[in-house]
């Protein structure tokens, strides 16, 4: 291992799992285990051997799994205190899971030992001591997690340093330096990485905690003071504020610090398999995450527009295709009228800078925000309210009327949903329904069936995305609702939006939206598809 | 000023609206700023006094509401390329704003000079000088923020060193050094930071980004290294990847690096001010954040739960009260027995870890997790899930049916909604109906209706959120839905969760449970009010 390169350990699928709201099932952990495999993370922590059979599952499948590159760890502890080392249910487990990896925690701090473990600091060193000598005479890599090893070091610099040494002295492959509580500065953690690197002859790692919200920086530190394997999970997930996100983390070391990571020639797929774990753990996206937010390389001044349209540089520390990112520019009231014009030529119209129908557009996109629609995701929407503005538009039908009906006949019974619609195309009228999941679902089939006679493409177009986001929530079911949904026809991709106090209206206003958009799209033989920003997939 | 004392500078109303989907009315911006003056923050800047009308009425309002301690400050640029300073309108509405305090940013990088102003670097020099020298004849207290900084330093000292020069000579108060891309390390910004403390006599602030997810690390270093003044956003709101969050930049000074802030008596209304913006914002609470998320001190996992229970802080980095948050301890397939036991206690159930019944709910629990069910936020379900395993839970209804219906009779119509429910207490059948705002709405007013008769303590219960989540967007409209619904009796708040294919049923099995954990709650004399735990306000 060269000492510039660091080894990447990922934990999102057993510190991960401890995040609130943070559960997969055995397929999602496979699934990810796979993607972490494929993007090339040196380690995959796969889950704790001895508290949840679902791991051990995991265990067993991965193994046939054959994974190209990652070595796959099971997470247990030291043995009881008081214990024989070969009689301890957790190290049985642990051997049991089979993995090539085995990474134990220890504790480093008197606190715990007193408080938490309640023996005494001699039987901890023996714990610590026994358990990685037992697994590696098995022939287990140990990778030994020296929890709470900054807190520990400040309450007694000698007693950690005697825990890392039973480790070290029994055979242990790496120590881990853990920030267990998530609370270290920066400079402390440089300070305590720099003196154990200094101290002991061994392979030194870390594992930070974001209760400061510094886990990134202090991962940083550490491997700048010496640290060569990085524990953390992707997106940050992990219990309390999360563990150190690897998102964040792997594009530091990789494009500010020079350091080599196997993984780093797959940077580019770094944004998708962010997604993909959000997507596996059904987790909104973070939208301002470092590197692979959606909004990480969107520009909403228009004075930074303008910027970056002369020279990217000026307001993108990294080219955002480096981490599989782009650059959106984004529609609001603090954009610039350059903003609209570019929406417009897009669309095909001739307008310039100083047209009053920038500011007449400006002006009602202030008023629509002050309702809660928001553009930014719904740019079919925006260009239909330019239409509009612009007495451009032709609306492709007339609505007569629809009625949405639920039913439960009994406790028991299933809940029915029923659409029915009549609209008017010309002079004729088509008045038709349909069932659905849902009240949504059921009006969305009964729109499509009323107006495919007239328009066979729309047959063509599905929804892709659909989000619900309720604007004031202490309203409670009074409340006003926005709905965002994403529509495709195989080709382009396009966002609309709907506000309403009444949900199945704003979810109306939204697919009236995307199928006129639709319908002018076809239209227009000069439009320029790759014009046609994509909307962002998924959000909050 | 002492030398540990640290001036904050709050820019949410600024450079925070710049954020993806952030945006506020004039009164949402009065009532921020008058918190923030109530919180205790040096600056509040205010906005942008050239850029927008509504920002340069909220100088105007903001004047008559003598704020008790705050400074406000209008923000904008040195002026224009070879205009005079006079006559630069950009300046001239600077002054407009009649704050006691401007904030000009100018051009610290050649990059910038040459490539977005397109003029020379002597003359971005002249232009720093005439701006601050002007302004400061007017009497303003001038800060001087010098853009890209850090990048301007690294690409030449020299050049970035005499923008400072040009700045502080003409006599400007404060020259806070930005990191305006927001790629910059730790240590780099407290080298480049040092250095400039070092050569000029000036007090010196910091100004960060968060797009290496380094922004609170970096604005901490820098205070380290001898900046007295740190500019940020509540909980981090900003353009791209966000401003450094001063929720987490305040507490880390105060309880970590020992300095003083006018506002750390306040310290306690931390999480509250965080709350406050997100909605005024309309935005939801950053579930992980450092400090101020709901899950900032929650523990999951089994054997933290028991860890915090025998000593706090072996899990705690700071007591949570500190920054007026609250422990948690949640329920999830990841729970160890003892947090099951725990609610089990809490409804008066005489269960010992060994019961099997413990068994079941964890595996039922299971079951519905893998349904897309999260009892985190819906304390009420799950304890209704409980009873109804120990074979305890009473039904205080019957439901016979109900039908919901949504109805618009042309385009420019409104849209109606109205539910009919049947539900039959003891021998007696209640059949009625009620309009609502939405579907959803006028089956909780039905329901309510048809109850009340029965149980008058239900009108008494309000619902004070309402949360919706797609579970699987890629379904779009015939999508899984989760509802979580919290509800209050003005003594106790309650959250109960429902899930279906349907969003009108998700809604119906939440307000069922909501209405059984009401009427159950008040026919127990001797639940303990105190150990039930209130639910989260908001969530992502």
């Amino acid at each position: 291992m060269n000492a510039l390169t660091v080894q990447i350990y990922d934990t999102t699928l057993r510190d991960g799992m401890q995040g609130e709201g943070v559960s997969l099932s055995l397929a999602g952990k496979i699934s990810i285990a796979r993607r972490l495999d494929e993007f090339g993370v040196d380690y995959i922590e796969g889950g704790y051997a001895a508290s949840n059979p679902k791991d051990m599952e995991f265990f067993r499948e991965i193994r046939r799994k054959n994974l190209k590159r990652a070595r796959v760890a099971a997470f247990g502890s030291t043995r009881r205190a008081h214990t024989r080392v070969g009689e301890d249910h957790g190290t049985k487990q642990l051997l049991a899971a089979q993995t090539a990896v085995v990474t134990i925690f220890g504790k480093s701090w008197r606190l715990h030992v007193r408080d938490v473990l309640r023996t005494t600091e001699n039987e901890n060193l023996a714990m610590i001591r026994d358990t990685v000598a037992y697994l590696k005479q098995r022939g287990r890599q140990v990778i030994y997690d020296a929890e709470h090893f900054f807190d520990g070091y400040k309450d007694s610099p000698a007693y950690a340093m005697a825990t890392l040494r039973s480790a070290l002295e029994a055979g242990a492959d790496c120590l881990v330096l853990c920030d267990t509580r998530g609370g270290g500065l920066p400079h402390e953690i440089a300070d305590i990485t720099r003196a154990v690197v200094k101290a002991l002859a061994a392979p030194v790692g870390i594992h930070c905690h974001n209760d400061g919200e510094l886990a990134v920086a202090n991962s940083l530190e550490a491997v700048r003071a010496g640290a060569r394997q990085v524990q953390g999970t992707i997106n940050g997930y992990g219990e309390r504020c999360g563990n150190a996100s690897l998102c964040a983390i792997i594009p530091n070391l990789v494009l500010k610090l020079s350091r080599a990571c196997r993984c780093q020639d797959n940077l580019k797929e770094l944004m998708d398999l962010s997604r993909f774990v959000d997507d596996a753990l059904n987790l909104p996206h973070g939208r301002q995450a470092a590197y692979v937010g959606e909004s990480a390389f969107a520009h909403k001044a228009g004075m930074h527009a303008n910027a970056v349209e002369k020279n990217p540089r000026s307001f993108e520390h990294v080219p955002p295709e480096t981490v599989g990112n782009e650059r959106r520019i984004l529609i609001s009231e603090l954009s610039g009228s350059s903003n609209i014009l570019l929406k417009a030529i897009e669309m095909g119209e001739t307008l310039s800078k100083s047209s009053p129908e920038i500011r007449d557009v400006l002006n009602k996109l202030e008023q629509l925000e002050k309702k809660g629609y928001q553009f930014e995701s719904a740019d079919a929407s925006f260009k239909i309210m330019i239409q509009k503005i612009l007495k451009r538009h032709k609306p492709f039908f007339g609505l007569e009327g629809y009625r949405v009906i639920v039913e439960k006949r009994g406790k028991h019974e299933p809940c029915l949903a029923e659409a029915t619609i009549k609209v008017k195309v010309g002079h004729e009228i088509e008045h038709t329904a349909a069932e659905g999941d849902g009240p949504i679902n059921a009006l969305d089939n009964a729109l499509r069936r009323a107006l495919t006679r007239f328009y066979p493409a729309i047959a063509k177009v599905v929804l892709t995305d659909f989000r619900v986001r309720i604007l004031d929530p202490e309203e409670a079911t009074a409340a006003k609702t926005r709905v965002i949904i994403e529509s495709s026809d195989g080709k382009d991709t396009w966002g609309t939006v709907g506000v309403s106090g009444n949900i199945i209206e704003a979810c109306w206003e939204a697919l009236v939206d995307s199928v006129e958009y639709k319908l002018f799209k076809d239209e227009q033989p000069a439009a320029k598809p790759k014009l046609l920003k994509r909307p962002a997939k998924r959000r909050a």
